[in-house]
Formats: structure tokens, C-alpha cells, sequence
């Protein structure tokens, strides 16, 4: 990796940063945050801002240039990769160690007395912008709202924003038609007495309206908001979309209806105005709600007192707990992305011996297993293909300068997923194709203790998820070992691999109670730097619990496990084990014997059925 | 219980709260919190002004009166007895139910447009003022500080503030001498580039100056303030006590010395003008360190732009920490407790059957035989001594209206402790002295587990103790059981047994990493309305554990029981428990046996020994 030449770049930037063409008054500071319009996990490559500055295109980092200097604010995944990407106009501010200042103070300490600091608004989330804002008031300078992004006005060949066709999901992979989904998110609206709702997560307008699209890689997700109100729909997009017949008969926008479930279409560049002018319609008391993390932009656009902010809207809470038809479709999809992995580890079996497979053969022959899947769309995420040392790299992507071979000493971790039509999937597993030592088979063992831990948990209804974290990590802890990232995350359905508003993190004290149709990941590890990482993960389905007693009538809920793909049985000291744990694992591979078989037999895929049927061998514990 | 009859005073109050001699400007609402100035969980009687006004004395109430209502906010535990206790000039806000009001709801519906509320600005906490003043203000009223104590203004026979001698504890129980505290304190304060920290929590002023106090009840503390500044030393503090020579040598009040360590002491009531002197003479960017719980009061005589706010101050978190001379003392008070309450369980044992013994009696017998162990000072809380239903009723005291005698055929729960010169003590122990039912084992079982999990849980340095609350509830949730309280508060040092900053609750998000020498309880239960209540506690110690590995050189930390008397294994169903949770019931019995059994050799107490011997054979476990 060579680091890019930012110098003529940064001297451009820095000339808009005066021009009255773009600023109204010159600004002595401009910030580039990670995000788009959207708070997006994964952006399109229109949205790179901060790349295309600065070089580092990592998946968190702040940028921040003034007359003098230029900074950049990344996290301990990306100290390496930073330093390498970026040329020596930037300062790499390493956060998460001690003696590195914050944005806020670094501003302070180089701006000169009253400055302007620009941003803009529609990148940065409102609340960062009120802790920004109230920081540099207090110093003497100045936030200020730059309404043209003036990385754009120097990216002279920026991709256009993509408009993708979309694709419409029925019935019978949704459950509920968006109708019925407007009706549901108006009663919440009249609970909380709002007479708005604005829309501003893609994920949030995909699902609430049955769509999906590929503007983005990964999140079968469009560009688009939406505002609701009790009589009217407003949706904002781009381009032909709505051209297409079969889009205007899915939104019926041709038909005859009810006015309240008339879908107005819009430019999607129309927000603003549009959102303004709701505000200056509204009457005393009427209200508008937004999630607190949407632009500051938008949440400006509303009046403080007309706002009505909450962390998760009623659109994630509601699309978080999967119905009947997304279960059904959730279980499909994890049935098919199981063959695909059959067909893999039993391929890898082969020809990992021969020594000619590296991380990024193995990552694209998962691929190309998974493509061969009905109702397959792409991949959930970029998958993490890791062979010895590049294991512990938790969020490791192969490239040709890391790419190495796999190999019969090495553990080999794949973490890796799809986007089917009819679900999302995510799913670790952690193989030795040669033998493994005793120490590694007594990490493997502590993982699989808590990821068994977790799964098999049994706990009230109302409880939230990072309740349950300890619970994967008691075995490693019992032993001095630990692993340093959360244990589970909320999971789409043919949406975003990370979701919220659920979670098994005891990072996460905002997640919202688990409740039975919640799909979430279960994900412990361990990670020796420098030697292998291990990682077991299914995705899991919250549902109720039998059990003896029932206190306070409060129900218990446990959790399915969806992803029925064999824990390699090699890697397993089985002494280490519980009786009840070893129950576990054979009954889990009991099930995908049965499940996976059966699709395995009906897609005639005999050698992958005789590898599962081997690695389904039930455990037997010595006495 | 009859209820006080309150139309006169209310009458009084709303005299006093129009009378220009005790309000600048008349206020429409009064509010009348529970704490005191020093925002402590036991008051004196002095400052029971919610009492006072209207018959209700839990611990826990917010009183506001208007000129045309009363009303009383408190929670689920005193629902029922403060609707005993309050006349029918008083409106129950029952809090947690979903149609109560907040206050600054209910204040917001009744009051005239433009009213001033006011409030002792030295009682409420500066947290609760800023929110309920931004709620007033955006409802167009005020909330105002009213200097004079509206209840006092009326309270003609209003007790004196405690004003008791002072204990000094030397060297063999600090461990540290309040000079190195307060060298210690000022490092604290130059590392954070503050220049005045104001002691204002009563249990920080007695653990700095190594001095303790009894003017208020179970809590050893004494009314004082104390600020200190780089070079200063000012103790606020009222009466005689000062007079006494031991306490001046104590304080090396008469003997030459650095003038940074030489203590001015100052009227207690002088704080606020003190304050505001200091305030005065503050340069730009000096800072005053306070906690963010002190009085708005006394938070208000500081400017915004030099306070320094903390959730736990330095003191809170040093006091945390035991140190050797602290936690020899914690282990002494401990093994004397252990020895009053084998004498009481076998007088107990003796005397249940006679069916002669009621829950006063009980209580009372304990404090007799604490009482007679050396360096005691009195109990830590009030005796909760529970049987059969009564039990259940988790903040249960027994009254005579209440008093159940003890019999063969109910569960008696006893929670209780005392203050010793060298330590606090406070164990719970749930005892049946006929045969419990298979479903009482089953349930004692499940909460001894949870016990189990907490005390024998090994973790990583700098874990947050409500990471661990869930290991306390896993046997119980299995079985669809729970119990409604967290699992452990912290536990002072001959000072208040609860104390912060660490704990373990599902509930408590802001405390501080545990670490080697905080003392905590660990106390899982289970509890029956109207049949019966199970609780198992220990004091525990948090010592370092020796784990197999070391994952970055962390280091762990497990759990040593202080708390040392038997748990009955009469109540125990040995068949669900794990060999290891038999070990462990084993090695602690044998642990109590050995060491509480010598010290009840030593005092010659012959039949409680046998007691104990017999108590702590070992469990058995039938394959």
C-alpha cells in the first residue's frame, strides 16, 4: 500500500473553505466525518469523503483540516492501515489512548480566537453536532453549517449516486403489506401523540415500504426518506424507480385508494424544503418524531419544540421482531447458506493439502457455493477469510498483500454471509484441516463453552441482551482468558447484516429487552495475536421458553439457533466439557444432519452430504 | 397505624409559603424532598421534614404541596404504608405505575400560569434541580431556591441536629493517617488540575479525617463539611466536639506544623458563605471539584465555568478500597459476628419450638449477642426479621402491628449487621428449624447457586460489577424464576453499609470497576408473596485470582467471603447441585468451622461451637 498524495487535494479543499461561492463566511475548519445522509454502517463509494480526502478508507475515522493542518481520528483497528494510507500532510490521532486529544480539544488548541468550524449538516448526527457545537462555544469559536459538501466541490470525478433498480417483496417473504405497516406505525404515532414521522435510516424505509436495492454493497438498501404523516405518505427518490410498473403496482401508485395510503413521490434531494415546510404547518402541540440520530440537517429543520426525539424508532423496534413469513424465510436461508458451507469445508478438506488455496480462493469458492442458492442477491458483508496470524485480526479482509496460504498447521477462521431474498445470514466457523494442539482445542472448547452458554440461556421476558454477555465470556474468564469485542448483534431479514435495536454487548446499555421473534448473533471468540483467532457464531432466533415456574406470570424466552452449519467436532477437547454441553452439541448436530441433509440429498450434493454427515458425529465423553 | 392529621400544618406551610418574611416573591408550590443537605440514605431526625409534613416515613418520598393539594410520590415498596400513614389531605403518586405523573407533569397540570415552585436548595441534589427547573421553565414557570427551610418555619418542636462526640480511629484501623489522605487527595486534584475539592457525602468527611460520629443512626458519621484547597485544610463542624483534647490531638489542631496540613475549623453552618469566598477569589481556570449529587446550594456558589463534577469523587473511590489494616479489621468484625449469630441460631433452635419467640424478640436476642462482642458500636441497619409471609416482603422491619412469632413450619429470614470499631458486617441467613417443603429446598437451592456463581466467579481487573449480576439469576431464570432486586452494594469500613461506588445490579450502569480490596455483598434471593422469602448473603472481598493464563497481562480478580457462618444445609437439595458447588458449600463450611470455631473456643462459647460443628458437616452427594 503506497499512501496517497493528498497535497494539491488539501490545498483545494482549503481554497473552498474561503470561497464565498461555497461559504457564506470562510471557515478556519472543516470536518469530514465517516457517514452519509443516512448514518449508513456501510456507505456507497459516492459517500467516501473521507477516503477520497485523506486516502484511509478504513470504516471509522473523522477527518478534520484547517489553514495549517490536517488530522485524522481512528480507532485501534486502523492505527496500521491509517499510517499506511496517508501521506505526511495528515497527523493519524490515535483514539482510545491516553494522551491523544479530541476533536474538540485539538480545535481549541490550533484554531485562532473565534474561528468558524464547517461541517455538513446533513453528514453529521445532530447529537454529535449539539456535543461539538457546545464544546467550541464554550472556547470562544464557532460550529457553522456548511449547506454544500466542499469535498464534493473538489471531487471533480465523483461517482454519481447509485440508483438502482429496486426489487419488491411480496407477502409471502414479508408477512405484512407496507399497508399495514403505515397503519401500525400510525397507532404508534397517536400513542405517542406525533402527528409526523420522518424516516431517515435506509434500512428503516426499505422495510417499511417491502423494498430492497443495491445502492449500497452488502445492505440490500436505496437511497430514499420518508415522511409519514396521519393522512399522507411522502416517499423521496430518485431517478426512473418509479417507472418501473411493477415498483407503481407494488406502491400502487396508479390505483384508486384511500387518500391516507396515497404514496406522494418525491425527489429525494426535496427533503429539506419539504421537511420545513411541514414545520411551518404544524400547530402548537403537534409533534414530529425522528430518531436522535438523524442528520442535523433535518432534526434543525423541525423546531426544538415541535421535536420528538427517541433512540429507536418505532419502525426498527417493529422490524426487529421478525414475523412468521421473515422466520420461515430466515430458516430457508440459513438451510441453503449451510449447503453452501458443506459444500465448502468438505472442498477445503480436499484441497487445502495440496497447499494452492489462499484466503482469498477460499472466500470467493464461499461465494461462488452461495450463489448457486436460490433467491441468492450478494454477499451480507465482506467476507473474513483468515488463515494463522491474520485469524486474530478480528476484522481482517483478505487482500493480495496479506493473502496467505491455508495450510494443514494453521487454524482457519470464515467469517462470512448472504443476502437472499429471503434472509440475511452470518455465520463463523473456526477449522483445523491438519491436527490441532491441545491448546488450541482448549481455547476452541472455552469459546464454544460460551457460545453454548449464551445459546442455551434461559432468562425473562424483558430482558435486555447485554444482560447476557457475561454468560459467553464466563468459561475464557474462568481460565484468564477474554475476548475484546461485544458478543452478538441484531441481524436483518434481507436487510442489514447489523441491526439494531438488540444486541449481547457489555458494551450496550442502550439496546432495547429482547423479545421472541428477534434475531440476533451469538458470537464469543479468542484471539492470540500474532498466532490464530477463533470465533464460533451462529444467528439465533429469540423465541419462548418452557419452564418449571413462571414468576410474576413474566414468561422466559431462549434462543434457536437459525445458521446450522457443524462446529468442527476436531477442535473440541471433549473433557472440557459439561454433560449438559455435550448434550447440546450433539443434539445441534443431530438437527443439521436432519435438516441440512435432507436439502443436501434434495440438491443431490452426495460428497458434501457424506462430509456432514461425518462431521454430525455425535461426541462421546470419557469417563 | 393511624394516619397523621395534617390540615393544620398544611395550613401553616401554605402561610409561610406567601410570607414575605421566609420567601422573597410568594411560591404556588413547595417541595419537599426526602435527604438531607448531605444527600445521605439515613437521616436524622431533624431533617425527617417530609415526615414532618405528612405522617409517611419510608425512606424514600418527594412531598409537594400547592395551595390547593398535597401530594406524595414514592415507589412499589411503601405504596401500602404510605396510604396508612397520610391523611385524605394527601394524593399517593404511585411511581412505576404507568398513570402516574411525574412530578414536573403533575406540577405543569395544576398550577396558575407564571408560578414559582420552590425548594431548600441545599436539600435537593444540583442534578435534580437542573432537570426539574428546564421542565418547569419550558411550561412558563420557575423553580426558585428558597434559603429558609420552609418545614423548620413551622416546626415548632423540631429536634436538634445531632451534635454527638466523635470517635478518632488511630493508625491500627485506618491503615492510613488523614494527613497522607489528604497528600493523596491532592495529587488526585493537581492530576485533574483542580484547585478545591468540597467534601460534602457525610461518610467522606469521617473517612478522611479518620474521626467517626453517631448522629445518625446505623450510620457512623457526624455532620460536617470540609474543603480543601492545595495548601488548605477547613473542616465545617459545629459544637463541643472540637474541645475535646483527643480529638485536638487527633486533628493536631494545637501542635505546630506545615501550614498545608494545619485544619481551620469553621461553623458548620458557614459553608455556603465560605464557598462563596472561595468562589470569589478563584482565578481563571482554577477549578472546585465537587460531586455531581451535592446540593444545588452549594454546586450554585461556584460559577459554571469553574465547577468540576464528578459521579464518584476521589474519596468515594479511594474509601472503596480497603487496605490491609481495613481488611484485617473487616475479617476480625466478621469472625465476632459470626459468633453471635451461631449463639443466636442455636438459642433459636432451642426456643422456636417453645413457640414463645416472635420476630422482635429474634431481632432483639441478635443485637444482644453482637452487642456483647468486643469493639462493638451498634447495628449497621434496622434488623429485618421475617417469617413466613413477612418474609416476602423484602424491605420488611418487623412492628408490633406486624410481629409473627417464629415456628416449625415456615422459613425465617434474617438479615441483619452491625458496626464494629474495625468493621461493618451485614449477612443474611434463611433458616427453617422444622422441615422445609421439597419445593422451599428447591427454590433455596436455585438462590445458593446464584450465591455460588457471584462468590466463586473469577473475572478480569476492571470489570464492572453488574457484568456479574446475571451469574446470580442463571439457576433461578432456568426454572422461570427471579428475584426483584439487584445482587450487591458496597460495604463501608466500619461506615455506612451502603456505600458506592461499586455494586452489582442489573440496574446499576455507572459504577466503578471492581478492583483487589472493595468489599461488596453478594445476596441473590427468591421471594413468594404471601408464603415466603429466601435470601442467601455474604460480605464478600474482592482479592486477585490465579488463573491458568493471563490475556494481556490483565490479571483477575474472584471473590473471598468475609461473612463466615453457616449456611443450613438442612434447606439444601443436594442433587442439584454441581460437584463444584458442593465443593464449595464444603470448603466455606470448613472455612467457618475452623475459624469461627476457634474464636467461639476462645470465648468459651462451648454449646454455640457445637452448634457450628454440627452445622458445617460436610454435604454428600448420592450419585
Amino acid at each position: 500500500m503506497s499512501p496517497k498524495i493528498t497535497t494539491e487535494l488539501l490545498k483545494q479543499l482549503r481554497q473552498v473553505m474561503k470561497n464565498p461561492k461555497y461559504v457564506q463566511e470562510p471557515v478556519q475548519a472543516y470536518i469530514v466525518p465517516s457517514g452519509d445522509a443516512h448514518q449508513s454502517e456501510y456507505i456507497a463509494p459516492c459517500d467516501c469523503r473521507r477516503a477520497f480526502i485523506s486516502g484511509f478508507d478504513g470504516s471509522a475515522g473523522t477527518a478534520i483540516v484547517t489553514e495549517q493542518h490536517a488530522a485524522m481520528w481512528t480507532d485501534g483497528r486502523y492505527f496500521l492501515q491509517a499510517a499506511h494510507q496517508m501521506d505526511n500532510n495528515w497527523t493519524l490521532m490515535k483514539m482510545g489512548l491516553k494522551d491523544t486529544p479530541t476533536q474538540e480539544d485539538w480545535l481549541v488548541s490550533v484554531l485562532p480566537e473565534g474561528s468558524k468550524v464547517g461541517v455538513d449538516p446533513f453528514i453529521i448526527p445532530a447529537d454529535q453536532w449539539k456535543r461539538m457545537s457546545k464544546a467550541l462555544r464554550s472556547a470562544g469559536h464557532d460550529l457553522v453549517p456548511v449547506k454544500e459538501n466542499l469535498i464534493d466541490a473538489i471531487w471533480t470525478d465523483c461517482p454519481q449516486r447509485p440508483c438502482k433498480p429496486l426489487i419488491m417483496l411480496d407477502l409471502s417473504y414479508t408477512g405484512v403489506s407496507w399497508r399495514d405497516k403505515i397503519v401500525a406505525l400510525r397507532s404508534k404515532m397517536a400513542e405517542r401523540k406525533v402527528m409526523w414521522f420522518v424516516v431517515t435510516a435506509l434500512d428503516e424505509v426499505a422495510w417499511l415500504f417491502n423494498l430492497r436495492g443495491s445502492d449500497v454493497e452488502y445492505n440490500p438498501v436505496f437511497f430514499a426518506y420518508a415522511v409519514i404523516g396521519m393522512n399522507t405518505i411522502r416517499l423521496f427518490i430518485d431517478g426512473d424507480r418509479m417507472m418501473d410498473p411493477a415498483v407503481r403496482q407494488h406502491l400502487q401508485l396508479d390505483s384508486t385508494q384511500e387518500p391516507e395510503f396515497k404514496i406522494q413521490v418525491v425527489p429525494y434531494g426535496s427533503i429539506l424544503p419539504e421537511l420545513q415546510a411541514v414545520a411551518a404547518s404544524l400547530s402548537p402541540k403537534e409533534k414530529v418524531w425522528l430518531s436522535d440520530k438523524a442528520s442535523y440537517a433535518l432534526t434543525e429543520a423541525i423546531p426544538k419544540a415541535y421535536r420528538y426525539l427517541t433512540p429507536y424508532t418505532p419502525i426498527c423496534i417493529a422490524k426487529a421482531v421478525k414475523n412468521a413469513s421473515e422466520t420461515e424465510g430466515m430458516r430457508r436461508a440459513h438451510i441453503k447458506d449451510a449447503v453452501a458451507l458443506c459444500e465448502l469445508f468438505n472442498w477445503l478438506e480436499k484441497e487445502v493439502p495440496k497447499g494452492t488455496v489462499t484466503e482469498i480462493i477460499a472466500a470467493d469458492k464461499a461465494e461462488e457455493f452461495r450463489s448457486q442458492q436460490k433467491d441468492f442477491v450478494e454477499l451480507s458483508f465482506a467476507t473474513i477469510s483468515s488463515t494463522g496470524p491474520n485469524g486474530a485480526i478480528i476484522h481482517y479482509k483478505p487482500v493480495p498483500e496479506t493473502n496467505r496460504t491455508l495450510s494443514e498447521n494453521e487454524i482457519y477462521l470464515l467469517d462470512s454471509g448472504a443476502q437472499y431474498k429471503d434472509g440475511t445470514t452470518d455465520v463463523t466457523r473456526t477449522m483445523h484441516f491438519g491436527t490441532p494442539s491441545a491448546y488450541e482445542k482448549e481455547c476452541f472448547t472455552y469459546v464454544l463453552k460460551g457460545h453454548i452458554a449464551v445459546s442455551a440461556a434461559i432468562f425473562p421476558n424483558g430482558t435486555k441482551g447485554h444482560l447476557l454477555d457475561s454468560f459467553a465470556r464466563s468459561a475464557l474468564w474462568d481460565c484468564g482468558l477474554d475476548y475484546l469485542h461485544g458478543t452478538g448483534h441484531g441481524v436483518g431479514s434481507f436487510l442489514n447484516v447489523h441491526e439494531g435495536p438488540c444486541g449481547i454487548s457489555y458494551k450496550t446499555f442502550a439496546d432495547e429487552p429482547l423479545e421472541a421473534g428477534m434475531v440476533v448473533s451469538d458470537e464469543p471468540g479468542y484471539y492470540e495475536d500474532g498466532s490464530f483467532g477463533i470465533r464460533i457464531e451462529n444467528v439465533v432466533l429469540v423465541i419462548p421458553a418452557e419452564t418449571k415456574y413462571n414468576f410474576k406470570n413474566r414468561g422466559s424466552l431462549t434462543f434457536e439457533p437459525l445458521t446450522l452449519v457443524p462446529i468442527q467436532t476436531k477442535m473440541i477437547d471433549v473433557n472440557l466439557l459439561t454433560q449438559k454441553e455435550c448434550n447440546w452439541v450433539n443434539d445441534y448436530h443431530q438437527k443439521c444432519r436432519e435438516v441440512v441433509g435432507a436439502e443436501l440429498e434434495r440438491q443431490g450434493r452426495h460428497e458434501a452430504l457424506r462430509w456432514l454427515i461425518r462431521e454430525t458425529e455425535p461426541l462421546v465423553q470419557v469417563q
